[in-house]
């Protein structure tokens, strides 16, 4: 039997979170792909940086944005290792990201399928496709490892 | 008779939405005030940064972290004259901004009263005071403007 191979650009993700978790952060990845490149990419890092904004999401959509230098990321998809938060959820809606693809669903700060239900909301201008579920068993034990560790 | 006077606060982000309006972007301007001190500050510019996320919270909140070396800004109070997106509300909320005030209410955008609703959410960790209308017709005359001469 063979499983499914995770599409590379989650790939990507899962090893940037996993560079994030040894970096000490709660261990997330991002990226932007158009057109089958990398065109942003990002770790979760607001310890780091000193910034409660930098989450993996918020970094690879900024790289984006700088490479295409254009606010609007048309045509662009964005892979994550965790469902976004409401931030990085406003942030895709925003930057007009055609499809998110997801991997763990994030019931205590998700806002995709939970919480603030970000793309139900009628005044949302702009709704991704969401496709979830993408690599999931990888990036849950990521995150419990990580939170494992430091209890 | 004599208008209440605007706080400080709240005259500095009108000033920073007037120069975004100078600049073609949307005027919302913001500034992070901790012990009586604006330590951050930021105008909307998504389209001169090209980035989405570039709007006068996310601004004032980064610049602040930085100027505190610390990603939660604990004790600090931010000044907006546009109710927050779900991405900004976010941002607030991870920030841990202790009193949120803003001037005019969005129906079309904001979250906090409107839409996602983020401060109201079970999962939200952490809510800030909310006080709104304060330069409240100084900040959608402006808004008013902007949008008239862009038609």
């Amino acid at each position: 039997m063979s499983r499914w191979p995770i599409p590379e650009p989650m790939q990507q993700a899962l090893a940037l979170a996993r560079e994030a978790a040894a970096a000490g952060e709660v261990p997330v990845g991002a990226v932007v792909v158009k057109d089958g490149a990398v065109i942003g990419s990002g770790g979760n890092r607001p310890r780091a940086d000193h910034d409660p904004t930098a989450h993996a999401e918020i970094a690879a959509i900024r790289m984006a944005a700088k490479a295409l230098g254009n606010e609007r990321l048309e045509g662009c998809e964005l892979w994550v290792t965790l469902e976004p938060c409401a931030m990085c959820a406003g942030a895709i809606s925003h930057a007009r990201i055609g499809k998110l693809y997801y991997a763990a669903s994030d019931p205590k700060g998700g806002a995709v399928e939970h919480g603030a239900l970000v793309y139900e909301q009628v005044q949302c201008l702009h709704r991704p496709e969401v496709y979830s579920g993408i690599g999931e068993a990888e990036a849950v034990e990521l995150l419990r490892s990580f939170f494992r560790d430091r209890r």
